[in-house]
């Protein structure tokens, strides 16, 4: 059995060595350590990683770090909300968001035409300049064809971003799907209403994404979720990794408590109901702020996993997609 | 100012007198007291009333309250999870749910069938009774036309159940829309996809609803939003509210705190910079288990509203539909 | 097994039927409904009551309820912390203190002198208050004698207060003992040292009152404990229990979670460790804010042995106690 | 103002770099990036430093941290709780502690005679070996005087323990009081109250101790406290600075929220009502398990103080002391 540790400094420290110290010092110290190495386990046991964040951890410079497990080949399927997908794009053209404070005074930041969300401030031009950007690609797809499934919108829209930081752009470009069982639940959503106003036979087509994310990985494969946060993004890959008979892996992490019932609160212990979870340590519950949290999980992990080999080799070329970006610039410029 | 009272309990305590003493008590007590008086003051001033609630809430008791709701005219939209709206469905045609154990063993509860949320049991058979009822309805529903929003799938369903404790009964038979933007997040997507399969013509029009809740209420009519938990239907109402100009008040409800910047924290104070919002009366946030705190403040407003003669007459007339019921029984024997 | 039950609010609902309701609603309403029975079953059970609660409960109306508590016999034994009783004697002295905000300027309030403790607005003017009054009282007791344990303290000033809704005077009056075992947490603790400067032979003596603490109750003694919040009132309840041979029955209440190893975030599970707690059904931990909380699963309690008669009769004298007041009021009128 | 940047894992990454990127990251990570930084002022600014802990985080392996806080001088005034105290004896007396789990089967663990503390195990028998260890330690102590201070007390108990990773020892050793309003609240209250049962004229004078604490700064020094986790270890350093005038510096890490009013909710916002934060800069509310941010934010401050030659370097030298000590194992051992 594991002793408890006396935790001390040494100059220099690496994450790495945190990690190892937080495995012997206490209370969720333990699960984040746990956490680290429950999705090494999954890695190496060749499990599909199902990586789900919400709308808020994309406002946040989780972003790039997102778009980077996805160009190192850690998650295989995506699952976020509408927000997130808007705020992707955003930062891919060019927007900027600032560091606010929890307290602000929203009446000002109301006329100085501002949005909060937690201590992130974003401009609402940068929702306009969104709305320009979109409508272009709007018809674009529209004339390709006019039934889509959202996991293929969001592919195509992918690749028309030039941003290595980009979430939707990485995960086009590694062949990733990303799903987004709300695809309405935002400004996208009045966006694609219009869109729809102006050509009825235009059809965002959610039935068929269940569908896609269903037939993401088959029922022999082993199975792994990683759900930062709560929501439906949680939910969804629970969902669909249950109907599939189940995950082998399970990483949660959460500010929510399992007290009210929540899926935002529900821990692993739950998976283990699942089945498929062999024992206590492929599952790992942490409470705590995923923008400190995730990070430091998963910076372990993915210095072990580097260090045997399984991380998959960031490319450098962005070359292939980059006449379809230009095209579109183009078009963006004389529409 | 209010000074601060000392409680003392009488015998025989209504939850008004609660609740009147609760506006001098301290710490939440307070948040619950103004939350009763911010609902009531918005339905005084006739404002739209958009309703959300979470999936664990609908298999918590507070089904039958939500579909009160409805039929005494509180809500006037209502925003939910695919979840919540099945195990509607499920109690309405006769399922049980169980009080249970928030530690319970899950590995033994996934060997009986049981699945749990929170302190609250579920079993398999009622999903399969679930399917059942569903695949034949939607057979109908594919008989009258192919391309469905889903608030309009919502409301047809609703008009099958023959149970007053029904939230989709009682918002179709009040003409109270009920909006689910994610509506393939649950066991009926997979439905949907089944069907889809067997009709590629079959279509859920996701877009279109999201001009329905637009169009549920005007630019210049007043609008209040009572959210319970977080997640999507909290963010939905919202933004279809803000789409709109804004709505004038806003009761919160939830467990989750606005430190780490999700949508199930943010609380009302945010509401102020949408700029309709014309006091700090207007708004409340109230942090704290909705199974205990949503009745709480609503029995007290209840009472207000009902000595003032603002409540709808509670109907037990539910004639009109019962043709229609009995033919779907008669053929859901037969299939 | 118990069914979820829809809820419904019935004209003048009390709050009896509401806990009642709650007790087949879900989540946490299912836990505070459980609350109340295992009250009243520690009372019928003639367990001694060791009730602990923090300092800002008294802050809030709480104060009267606590004090309504040792009246009614429910508590045998209290403790909390030194805020609470120097806000007990302030109110009983004529302090108000007032309902504030949360969010309220604090640089502002302090150039008013005016301090904030959650939502509730105290004067500076009531410590300075305090300050007057305590004085004289430590020296009248000085002249008693040099050394005092903390809970023969509390009960003589107990005995100077007039005022029903004072913690001290109801617990002095009904033979409770009121146990702090830090009772220089507070601005009493500078009173005590500026008196201690004039007086080196005066005596706070801590450790006798361990044994006082201990001595309470016998061995043999039925145990329980109502713990209101966490620190060190609820820790050393349990440990004065432990010490005896542990408590049959617990109920925390508590906004912590256990997820941080904290003694506010322990749970009633942890009770079970301790070999005495028969079943399930003796123990109940609620995560909620206290100041609805315990008046509710309170209610529901008191009702319930009210009408077994095993209430204690309030007793309208305050004779015998008022000659001492008098007294102590002349003398502090001349200092 | 501050960009909001994406981050990015980099191979070998420190600590350091990593509380850079929270910096920017979003949400707690920004606010514990901001607690180093005004660890960081306070210490530049030559402020004398509260650090305040839980008995929790003593149990857990920050304990080691803690005593290294003390010989780098970041500690002027260490203030905690009996528990703490207790257990950093037992750990320098040679007791070990085990990595366990939240969801133990209590009961089992019960007739195991082990402790639970979250997901940290302590085994009955440290309890016994403890009481073996400080009894001796009493009589020596009353052989000297009879009246104690708690500080007092707790410098010479420190004296003796012969572990670099003992906080009372490093405490001892540096010079640096260490302050425990509730000595009687644990097992060493059951010892000290077994002492003066034989020696009526033991005397533990907490009054005495509050005196300390007062001028253990001047009014006019600069002031900062560091409070992990809540209860009165944090509201005593508060107290003891407020009444010398204030703090210039806070930071306050907690998993409470503010919404209960409780201390351990209690926010930084707060602080600026004691009239000395200049401003916003020299505050921060971090929400987190300590265990896991008190490490990250610390590291970060004391490779930026180390830079700067601003850390007491850390002395082998355990010799003066240990006359003392193997004088004491030699009694022990005779008794």
């Amino acid at each position: 059995m594991q002793i408890v540790n006396d935790f001390l400094w040494k100059k220099g420290m690496k994450v790495e060595d945190l990690l190892n110290s937080y495995a012997s010092l206490g209370y969720q110290s333990i699960e984040l350590a746990k956490a680290a190495d429950v999705i090494v386990k999954m890695k190496k046991d060749s499990a599909k990683i199902f990586l789900t964040f919400t709308s808020n951890m994309v406002t946040s410079g989780l972003r790039g770090f997102f778009a980077q497990m996805a160009s190192l080949g850690i998650a295989d399927v995506i699952v976020t909300t509408a927000g997130g997908l808007e705020e992707d794009i955003m930062k891919a053209t060019g927007e900027q968001f600032k560091v606010g404070r929890f307290d602000s005074d929203d009446v000002e930041l109301h006329e100085q035409g501002v949005n909060r969300v937690g201590n992130i401030l974003v401009n609402n031009e940068s929702y306009m300049n969104f709305e320009d950007w979109l409508m272009p690609v709007l018809d674009r797809l529209y004339q390709k064809k006019k039934r889509w499934a959202v996991s293929e919108l969001l592919r195509e829209i992918g690749l028309l971003l030039e941003d290595e930081n980009s979430i939707l752009y990485q995960a086009a470009k590694n062949g990733i799907p990303i799903y987004c069982p709300a695809i309405t639940d935002g400004a996208i959503g009045f966006h694609l209403y219009l869109f729809q106003q102006k050509h009825p036979d235009f059809i965002i087509d959610v039935v068929a994404d269940f569908g896609n994310i269903l037939l993401s990985t088959t029922f022999d494969e082993k199975k792994g979720v990683i759900a930062l946060g709560g929501s439906i993004s949680k939910h969804h890959a629970i969902l669909a990794t249950l109907l599939n008979g189940g995950a082998e892996y399970a990483v949660y992490m959460t500010t929510a408590h399992k007290t009210s019932g929540s899926m935002s609160g529900a821990t692993t212990e739950e998976a283990k109901s699942w089945g498929k979870v062999k024992d206590e340590s492929d599952v790992a519950t942490v409470i705590g702020d995923v923008t400190i949290m995730f990070p430091l999980a998963m910076i372990k992990a993915l210095e072990e996993l580097e260090s045997e080999g399984l991380l998959k080799k960031e490319r450098a070329d962005s070359e292939k997609k980059k006449g379809t970006l230009q095209e579109h610039v183009n078009q963006h410029a004389k529409s």
